[in-house]
């Protein structure tokens, strides 16, 4: 999966300038859940504000925990978990809450937290407790705060969630907008085995005419009218090679056993 | 949150153009989870494959349910999950597998599922059981394969975060690709005619068989292998409604007269 890193708007050493921080999550799946978010996107460093201590060892000694769940540090307070960064974004919706700072959306943070990263800067990216999120309090500690858009009916997301979201935009979605040419015209090329060429086209019209002719499909009149359709239709589906060769075989087949 | 509707890559009436499937989910949290995430990004319309019938009342009777889950379907089998469905799109990993089919990047999706839409269409988003993944059977009924970008190291993803990633991308974010150039979904536009629904590639899938097997070309040994392969094909074909009954009525036909 190495285009992973390759287009990523993150690399995998600036990963390891970005952290991840829970303030007093409520529920151990949760811890979990956003640790293995974290795992499945390339980040490691994992901290943990005011956990409930149960619920702390509980998720840390976790079946399938990923590794950084061990290397997770746990403060007692935000700002001492963010205390060596010097960018951090709390997360949340705005629907409750009238922002005192900057507001940037998710879609749009990648560039704040790049750019912060490439001047050797640290950034944290902030997630609240499950049922109120970040308060007032913790979101003076926050430069800016990210709006993850969801809809207005049911804006709050579950923790784990948002983490996997948050992160999914940061590492994994390659950015259009900063590379100029965007790639999915390649992403399709790629599906691409060859189509068949024309002259395969031309065999396999032949053979198909000919098992309609076999099976009576096509009488006299409309020959001439159901060849060309054939071939309309030939070039809609536009078969690969191999598929061409397949659908041959299956009509020869079929001729033959008509033809008996 | 007016932005979500106004920028969104799918508007609220396309959402309810896109199911969401779930194959076989074993933990009521995950369905759950994957149900509030949908309600987040506005998505309405879920299915789930063969659930555990007590797991599945549970999850439904859970405070605080987001509504959809009561209007949830439950089917037997993906094929009838799918069945009024245009464009069926698997999800994974590509970790241990061997795509059969075209695979698309998450970030990359968004163009091929709202031409779809825009042209006529219904989408299935289709996730397989928490452990396993999607099995290649599954797959035989999607026409791509997305791909969720994850770190090599730990690339399987929680079911509900995997849903809340992709909804995540489908519908908040942004997209500055659109804005600029971009064509490949003008090209697929091109191809403007419904494509036929899973139901009638079925349909189709069963007549053809029943050809090759009339007409010697699938021995009893292959029966099995030549089935999938033949569901694989036609998806990659991806006809018309209208195609599609064009070679039902020429199958129709020749076994027909295979037949006599």
């Amino acid at each position: 999966m190495a285009w992973l890193y390759n287009d990523s708007l993150l690399t995998e050493g600036q990963r390891d300038r970005c952290d991840v921080v829970l303030v007093s999550p409520r529920n151990p799946l949760n811890i979990g859940a956003a640790a293995r978010a974290m795992a499945n996107f390339g980040f490691a460093r994992l901290a943990v504000v005011a956990p409930y201590e149960p619920h702390w060892r509980e998720s840390r000694s976790a079946v399938g925990a990923p590794e950084l769940l061990e290397n997770a540090k746990s403060t007692e307070c935000l700002a001492e978990a963010v205390a060596g960064c010097t960018l951090v974004a709390g997360t949340g919706t705005l629907t409750y809450r009238k922002p005192e700072q900057r507001v940037v959306r998710l879609p749009d943070l990648a560039p704040f937290v790049r750019s912060e990263i490439e001047r050797g800067g640290r950034v944290a990216l902030v997630f609240g407790p499950e049922k109120r999120g970040l308060t007032r309090e913790d979101l003076s500690y926050c430069h800016l705060l990210v709006e993850i858009p969801t809809d207005a009916r049911q804006p709050s997301m579950n923790l784990g969630q948002a983490v996997a979201v948050c992160l999914y935009e940061l590492a994994a979605r390659a950015s259009a907008a900063e590379e100029g040419a965007y790639s999915p015209i390649e992403a399709a090329e790629n599906r691409s085995e060859r189509t068949a060429a024309s002259e395969k086209l031309e065999l396999l019209a032949g053979i198909v005419e000919r098992a309609m002719v076999a099976a009576g499909y096509s009488p006299n009149a409309m020959r001439k009218a159901n060849r060309h359709d054939l071939r309309l239709l030939l070039r809609r589906l536009e078969p690969t090679e191999r598929d061409a060769r397949r659908i041959l075989g299956l009509f020869r087949r079929i001729l033959w056993r008509m033809e008996q």
